[in-house]
């Protein structure tokens, strides 16, 4: 039996972690500035929150994309913003306000006055009507803190020096959609297209891997300097969302206030995109690679995990059964405690596929069926197969196991070998640790 | 943090358990006689075949009806009797065959002939074809040994004084079934019917709540001495399956060996009961009630779990929402956790109910939605609201609370307040030992 670890060693990892996957530098779109205060909604003072200013104006300005959460009880936040949204068509929103410590969920009425508020003291101060969308994440069930919220809001906006469009003031942002996360999640790339054109992808994200306590809300924010047409940023993120923070298992549960936007300035001077440009797919590419490595910080940040294991589900006969099979092995709380007790339990992995919902049958084919762990980490390039053409390989060389299994990263592969599609997902293990911290966290 | 159990307290609980779960004494329907032997494929010498034999023989015998997996890759046990039950048109089965610590499962073709010659030893014994019907437990991967099964089978047909219909026979054949259990499952009633007819009705299964290594292999089996037709008895048992171990919230897995079969012997002398006879529905409540008995048994034995939580959802616009609200609620991890924390974690429920994939979205009103907490044990009577037409009660008496919480039994009562129709669903928490004992199965 493994012992917890201790509030110091938690702390250790937790620094290690931040080592590893905050960067120290970063590339960041053009017509953009961000910036942050911590209004004391977050009782240690700690940055709480943040606004992005979409800061380039011809052309009706930045267009906007957005993933809302599916659960029926949408936090004040997102209603707001999801109205508000529909009703600009996408075209000119100038502001995204996110603040954590408080979600403003199941709230009712005087939650959803609270979200307009915001918005009209953005507004207010930019002059410009039904341009800012909302993000929150925190406690459910409380109200805003009205004048803490309208305090911080107002000096922030009124300080230019407090915004700025560089590494220290993404970071920051990203410290402020914060809570139960150990690290800041920030990534940017820049890209150079066909024709020349060379652009910025930077993204923020937030939430906390298995720990989560009360619920994993999930944010995240992507911009872009490229112009580019509402519909086709609408695909862009959606196909992209659907293939990253929709492909990492948590704890399955989804909460009130997932959301992830994204936002193209226009600030370079390139024809706009649209889904009919030769550039499109090469994009929507780009934007779904940046979108996997922030959804993969999420798992990543998981205190109550060991491991992180990539599911690979290859050779299916379309996308959709190749994810729900990948997402039914990720979520399994079997495979999981497996993973976490480094046992090569092909069995359970078989089991889970075997009671995937799929939508079309034919995509599973029991004498074509293999599953391999492959090695990421430590043991990169090493393969153990544990089911060849349906067929368990009951001698597995265990102590080959042992190694592949005691790396942090593992990779399992799924070959339906009934098609041609692919998914990947991202996943942890379920340990002790996961149950002390959510078990323990109102008392 | 709360410390794992020793191996000491864990066999006191188990023996506690035992106590409190299993009868000492039973009724049983005639027109049955059962007998177990230990064939030595279970390692510690227990037992581990059973023989269910149907042995009135008028009027065509027993009639038969099944409940098997789902899952796609089915057991050999699961194919043969699958095929043999359709073939046989539910009548004539004179015999069911269990055996535990070999599931016989995803061992291809052999696997497959292995439960076809079992099926022939039992049935050259009884004279008779296609009568038989198979459910295996235990290891998967590995192929029955079938020098032991044969012989075992051979003394236990050959010796009738092993077999009874007596409560010590009965027990020992739930004991043939068990696995992880830690207590043989065996419960029995007796019923009169409005015209004056009484029949009996007995029940035994094997499942081991949070505990089950490998996976979570559920059988059941349910006799009575009625006469009933085989698509009355096949609606009965699908209807209480439906609402019973269909209602369970393990670990979400559903093995490859799964199954309920009900025989009914028709050794009362009484109409033959169809779907148009009066007493159906009673019959059907009746026997979904033992049936709900029995599934909760499962639940309870959970090595790895403190408590026993019954989600009840009502006032719901249809039975598959109401189902669906509740096993959303049941197999949430975070829920879980916090029932295994003693916390009254309102926002986890609600999230859980609004993540829940619904068929109709009219069935959820976050205006008329009532959470609260119903003691079910020591305090029995209290109740605590969590949510209050959809607005969270924000001041819980968190000292009321902590003493519901402390009970084993618990009871959430969601009334959603959109219909009419309900569904129980029986859970458990998600603890450390159900982490360590499934991290440290292989081990």
């Amino acid at each position: 039996m493994k012992s917890s670890l201790s509030l110091c060693q938690r702390a250790a990892n937790a620094a290690s972690k931040y080592e590893r996957y905050v960067p120290s530098c970063g590339v960041f779109p053009l017509g953009f500035k961000v910036g942050s205060i911590a209004t004391g909604v977050k009782k240690n003072g700690q940055l709480d929150l943040g606004v992005i200013l979409s800061t380039y104006e011809r052309e009706g300005g930045a267009t906007a994309a957005a993933v809302f959460t599916t659960n029926k009880f949408k936090a004040a936040p997102v209603v707001a913003s999801k109205e508000r949204l529909a009703k600009s068509e996408g075209r000119g929103i100038s502001a995204i306000v996110v603040n954590s410590g408080c979600a403003n969920a199941v709230t009712g009425a005087v939650g959803l006055e609270n979200a307009n508020k915001v918005v009209q003291l953005v507004e207010q101060q930019l002059g410009r009507k039904d341009t800012t969308l909302l993000m929150s994440t925190g406690v459910i069930g409380q109200h805003l803190s009205m004048d803490k919220i309208e305090h911080g809001l107002g000096t922030l906006l009124n300080n230019d020096d407090a915004f700025g469009n560089d590494f220290s003031s993404w970071l920051s942002l990203s410290k402020a959609m914060m809570t139960t996360d150990t690290f800041p999640k920030l990534i940017s790339s820049r890209f150079t297209l066909p024709g020349g054109t060379t652009y910025t992808l930077t993204g923020i994200s937030k939430g906390a891997g298995m720990i989560c306590p009360n619920m994993a809300t999930l944010l995240g924010f992507i911009g872009t300097d490229l112009p580019i047409s509402p519909s086709a940023l609408q695909n862009i993120l959606s196909s992209a969302v659907d293939r990253s923070f929709n492909c990492i298992s948590v704890d399955g549960d989804m909460s009130t206030n997932d959301t992830i936007y994204m936002l193209a300035s226009g600030a370079i001077d390139t024809d706009l995109i649209t889904e009919s440009s030769e550039s499109f797919p090469l994009i929507k590419a780009q934007v779904t690679e940046l979108a996997q490595n922030l959804a993969q910080l999420v798992v990543r940040d998981g205190e109550g995990s060991t491991k992180f294991v990539t599911v690979h589900v290859k050779r299916a006969l379309n996308f959709a059964d190749a994810k729900v099979i990948a997402k039914t092995i990720s979520n399994s709380s079997l495979v999981k405690c497996a993973l976490y007790g480094q046992d090569a339990n092909w069995g359970r992995i078989l089991c889970a596929i075997g009671y995937a919902q799929l939508g079309d049958c034919a995509s599973l084919d029991e004498s074509t069926l293999n599953v391999s762990f492959v090695g990421v980490g430590d043991s990169k390039g090493a393969e153990l197969n544990l089911v060849v053409d349906g067929v368990p390989n009951v001698n597995i060389n265990e102590s080959k196991a042992a190694t592949m299994l005691a790396d942090t990263d593992l990779k399992i592969v799924v070959d339906l070998g009934t098609g041609t599609e692919e998914c990947n997902f991202w996943t942890c293990d379920l340990s002790h640790e996961y149950i002390s911290i959510n078990a323990d966290y109102r008392s």
